[in-house]
């Protein structure tokens, strides 16, 4: 038997595909649902609502960027830690996601209340980044401060690895954008 | 004659004062428009919805940031066209606005929608502070980080400068926030 994808992973792609097709507002969780067989009900068993599909999966990029905090060696700067909980995190954004990245964001890009969501699932992933830092004993602002500087290194990598033509992995342009960010602030 | 507050400004402290006693999901716009006697549809004249009704008065806030960077020296480095603009911007945040800062804070970390909301307004605020650097020559990566830097340490410094008890300004708080970033990324 072949393995098949669970239901939430059937029903995100059959959303990005739908969304994509006839547009976030246009498409209904129910019609999601039936393009894969299931129902309406299946669909709220797994989604709180039609934004959250696109969001699948996202706790477990906040448990590998909390993990690479706590297995950043003992004497890490808190810097050095942040650039460990993200090359932890970009084990996600493979090449063969990166196609799926684009098209999440072109829907996301197009609708205000997907991007309000965004911002708040990006925002929760920082605060739990500094509790990550205060954690191992990081100062309270320092920790608010790396944690929030870690983020917008994350947001722009990631914005320039979904460009049409960008061929880098994740992780290369996290390291260039960290280096950029060392000589704008030295 | 005495100054009047504008139809906004009055709905918008209504809004504070009823959003804070009963909750902002308990209180309706006709019900605040009723509270300064005005109509249901004067407030929305004013707001596209009752959550924007906390965001009065925020382009004037972005305008202040823009004018920030057009005024910095030419010779300035972008990190010190970003200090500008968040010393042009925190004249807004008065020792006299403080308590009303406070109570819009509280109302709106107690509901995700406002959240969203309000990350979006800082997002926005973001991105216009990185097409005002990029007007001024600087590089399309920098322009990003830099702004992003910004609304970094805007952010982290306003969180602290509404807490219960603190007292310095807005600016020497975001001048001490400054200068721990340049530490963390030394």
């Amino acid at each position: 038997m072949r393995w098949e994808p669970g239901a939430p992973q059937r029903l995100q792609r059959a959303a990005l595909a739908l969304f994509a097709a006839r547009g976030f507002e246009q498409t209904t969780a129910a019609e999601i649902a039936q393009s894969v067989g299931l129902t309406e009900r299946t669909f709220f068993r797994h989604f709180t609502d039609k934004r959250e599909v696109l969001f699948h999966g996202q706790e477990r990029l906040v448990q590998a960027f909390v993990e690479g905090v706590q297995a950043a060696p003992p004497d890490a700067a808190p810097i050095e830690i942040v650039a460990a909980a993200l090359r932890s995190g970009a084990d996600f954004f493979t090449d063969e996601q990166r196609p799926h990245s684009r098209t999440r964001q072109t829907i996301i890009d197009r609708n205000p209340a997907l991007q309000e969501r965004e911002l708040h699932k990006l925002a929760t992933l920082g605060a739990t980044l500094a509790d990550a830092l205060r954690a191992r004993g990081v100062g309270d602002l320092t920790a608010d401060l790396a944690a929030q500087t870690g983020m917008t290194v994350f947001a722009i990598s990631f914005a320039r690895w979904i460009r049409e033509g960008e061929e880098r992995p994740l992780e290369a342009i996290e390291t260039d954008v960290l280096a950029e960010l060392r000589a704008l602030t030295a």
